[in-house]
């Protein structure tokens, strides 16, 4: 476990650099914004914490009327139940007999959700629950277009009836559509959960067809929860990205009627290396994911080139541009919130902006690293 | 810190997934062929330890002829030497005070080396050691083609100078292409070092002409060490990846006369979801970095297609070949070693091979997350 970059109190020049850094104001901002949205749309709110990995920011959401949240693996569970958080949905499938023995130990203590979306999963999932003599929410995936994980529509009957005749719990379709998140366009995003909607409904007459009531439709993310929340069908979203908005997220053309996200999550860092047609920050691809493209600079007219994996080149955008000086402050906006988070120990967390607030928290990433 | 994926004494099968898998045996071998080559060729080794973060694997270099190890930042250098690793070279500039403090002390504890490239960093490193009463050997930093850090060759007689006039230890050259490194033919390679030997020279001859000895030129990575070593003019090599090789460098067409190094590090996957047109696998890019391209699958006909932050999308590569079945263990070859580790707490080591082998360590990533 590395050391924070600051403490608490700290002004924001004093934090060592590269760092995560949250904008606690604008962070507090989303989560209101969230949480409104849903209350005043009749949908139930199961923020991802696979973007967070964090107890403090899942309460956050909690406190704002989150119903509990959304986790991708059993040690994401793990870490944020010795946390406190105490309802929790895997939104994932798990095979593995040993990882369904954790997961129906933790069943046992905290309030438990988990997919499932084959014959063997579900067999192997009830004799770990009666082993252990507990019990969980269980919802069948149903792909709905990602082509990723989840049994055809038609198919959702006969797995819902099979978690139905195991004794356990069906409590309804998961149905996330993660490929349409980043489509630029709102038609284009309208259009891609229009068919998901399409196929979750096909599921769900699958379900009730085979005798079967289905208790929730649940799904969505940052870049099409308004698209789902209007659909009649899915009772629960699962957005994720909202809290922090990452430079991929903030390039979708807005939703007409969806609440503005402001970033919240940056990285800080320092120009360690100044030349005449660029300068170099000392933070690179260990410090900031870009699977989904490049971080954009905040606040000047600068183009982030890859500089490998502890380097990033700030090139002028347009010929008149200043470069930043030696020794002088850069803040990053990634590429993508969920995998840079994962590269960090620590939030640093800030009151009164980035220009001239201060430390109010140091939060630790509870779950960084938990992939299994 | 996450508990290890496996304990010592386990077989293969039991190693929970996704796990950072070594093989052993493998390792030993591009251990022992890069030391075998330097020794040979008259040239000190002194591996990149930003690859591997770790001191176990430093220590077998070391065991084998190594003189030390390069790291990237104060921070790797701090968890390295805390594991007893007592000659380190910070290869990269530090121009924050804060942390040249950190760097001070540190040149108190173990044999330290850092480059430079700026006047300020010079004066401020300066500054650092005056006020700690410690001393380390301090490189200029030239720019031979990557277009990133350092200063023109021109210049560095001057920057020598500066860090001579403040009775530092001036102990050379830093003239590292990293661009090179993936040059996918030899020709390309050989001349992206033809270039940067030229550079450096010149950068030798300012040094010179500034009246001071030029003891050591030091760089080179596992793409194109040869090409250093056969230069006449560089004395070290810092390549790293060579340990452990991954998929980007094994698309490098091979150099004639380079030692072959073989894959030592994977990504051990289970399929946790099966279709009929694909299959899927627990392991997306926070399981390994996909900064330089997708992972090989091994042994299998399939191509890997990126399924996100927590998946990985299996499809044939040709309609004949078979998609392994729920459950079943799918071993990837990272397509980037370094920022792939770097997501790990943990490498399990295995002896006797993947097939069939034994767990027979398992190491901390000592310096995991050490980015400042």
């Amino acid at each position: 476990m590395n050391l924070p970059a600051a403490r608490i109190g700290d002004p924001v020049e004093a934090i060592d650099t590269p760092a995560l850094v949250v904008d606690l104001d604008a962070l507090e901002r989303n989560v209101a914004r969230m949480a409104a949205y849903a209350r005043e749309h009749g949908m139930k709110l199961r923020p991802h914490a696979k973007t967070h990995k964090s107890a403090a920011v899942a309460r956050l959401q909690l406190e704002a009327g989150a119903v509990g949240v959304c986790v991708q693996k059993p040690s994401e569970a793990e870490a944020l139940a010795a946390q406190g958080v105490s309802d929790l949905y895997i939104s994932n499938e798990v095979v593995d007999a040993a990882k369904l023995a954790q997961v129906a130990a933790l069943a046992g203590r905290v309030r438990l959700a988990i997919a499932v979306d084959s014959a063997l999963g579900v067999d192997r999932l009830a004799q770990a629950l009666r082993a252990q003599g507990t019990m969980l929410d269980v919802f069948v995936e149903v792909d709905v277009g990602h082509g990723r994980c989840g049994v055809a529509p038609t198919a959702a009957g006969a797995l819902a009836h099979q978690v139905v005749s195991h004794g356990l719990r069906f409590a309804g379709l998961q149905a996330y559509h993660g490929r349409a998140q980043h489509l630029r366009l709102p038609a284009e995003r309208d259009s891609a959960i229009r068919h998901a909607v399409a196929l979750a409904r096909a599921a769900q007459a699958s379900v009730t067809a085979a005798g079967i009531a289905c208790p929730l439709v649940t799904g969505a993310g940052t870049g099409t929860f308004v698209h789902e929340s209007m659909s009649g069908l899915y009772g629960e979203l699962q957005s994720g990205s909202y809290v922090f908005m990452d430079r991929d997220y903030a390039d979708n053309q807005a939703t007409p009627h969806a609440p503005a996200f402001e970033h919240a999550l940056f990285v800080k860092s320092q120009v360690m290396s100044a030349g005449t047609s660029h300068v170099v920050v000392d933070a690179g691809h260990k410090a900031h994911a870009i699977d989904s493209g490049l971080p954009r600079i905040w606040g000047h007219e600068l183009d982030f080139v890859n500089g490998g994996d502890e380097h990033g080149i700030l090139r002028r955008r347009a010929a008149g541009a200043t470069l930043p000086a030696l020794g002088e402050t850069v803040w990053l906006v990634p590429g993508h919130c969920d995998p840079t988070v994962n590269l960090h120990d620590h939030y640093v967390v800030v009151r009164g902006g980035l220009a001239s607030g201060r430390v109010e928290a140091v939060w630790p990433v509870d779950a960084r690293g938990c992939m299994r």
